[in-house]
């Protein structure tokens, strides 16, 4: 797999790659330890400030590492690293370096400590805004601090995770732009 | 558009039709008053007991028939609704009965008083499991206590929304089941 050269990216606009629901990376950094998790249960929450919330189950290595650095990188994978993506789930941080096992290219980030994945299409780096519900839920609530994007393709072919092994692939974009009322954007 | 006939689906599976994170229409019921909006900041928040966390707008007219009755019905729409999607969030419940004026089919639930929209491949019944967030961040956590699903076809055509008018529609369903440690999917 290839880096990806990024350009910078407005973080008010990161849901045009996360509202649509992929998989995601999570790239972690605590007193020289990294890690990476695959999430798929996050959402967009606020456009501005840019806000991402996420469940990240406690029995995850990632878990401590995000809990006391306060700090993570979203990446973006697309469908050729999907293989890579299943086994970094399948995998612990515990007794695994991820980015040497999976060949993954370790970048500096820009506002975390956190390294961005530079293979995947997008990178957002985030700072928790809001840790209240970890307790009770696993629920972080990140804002999004930076966001780098690759300028090619224009729609990258995210993976979407329905259970079970099963991955839905991004298909066809289909405009409807005409159809809305202006400020429903 | 027809009804769908649908079966029982267990509710701790509800992950394998909005993990993907479909854009998805949200029926409630208040005293008599019904309404629909489109929502696309989900997230599955936990399999038993099944939660949804979602972020629900103030300006929304479902807003405070949702926060009131505590209860809402989120329906997956496919592409073949796509128009209507579109158009229900272009107009507003205060002057507006969306049932009425888009030939849409209310059905009634089991477990809660909003309805089913009856032309949806998916029908999850929520009553409110945490309103801690709602004051600050319009984030609703609900439980699924009732799931109906659409027997065939196996994999809906869900759409995906990226702002900006722009729909990505669900592509090629692949398996990587085989891949997986157990215990992992």
């Amino acid at each position: 797999m290839a880096i990806r050269r990024k350009q910078d990216f407005p973080v008010h606009q990161v849901r045009r790659y996360l509202e649509p629901g992929p998989i995601v990376l999570v790239s972690s950094a605590w007193k020289g330890e990294t890690n990476i998790m695959t999430m798929g249960w996050h959402s967009v929450m606020e456009f501005s400030p840019s806000l991402i919330g996420c469940v990240i189950a406690g029995g995850n290595h990632s878990f401590e590492l995000i809990r006391k650095s306060k700090q993570c990188v979203i990446n973006l994978p697309t469908v050729e690293m999907l293989d890579t993506v299943v086994d970094i789930g399948n995998c612990s941080g515990a007794d695994t370096d991820k980015f040497a096992r999976f060949s993954l290219t370790a970048q500096p980030a820009e506002q975390v400590d956190a390294p961005l994945i530079g293979e995947c299409h997008a990178n957002f780096e985030c700072r928790l805004a809001d840790g209240k519900l970890i307790g009770k839920y696993n629920y972080f609530i990140f804002e999004v601090v930076k966001a780098h994007v690759a300028r090619s393709p224009k729609h990258p072919k995210t993976v979407h995770y329905m259970g079970d092994g099963q991955f839905m692939v991004a298909g066809e974009v289909i405009s409807r732009r005409a159809r809305f009322r202006p400020g429903m954007l």
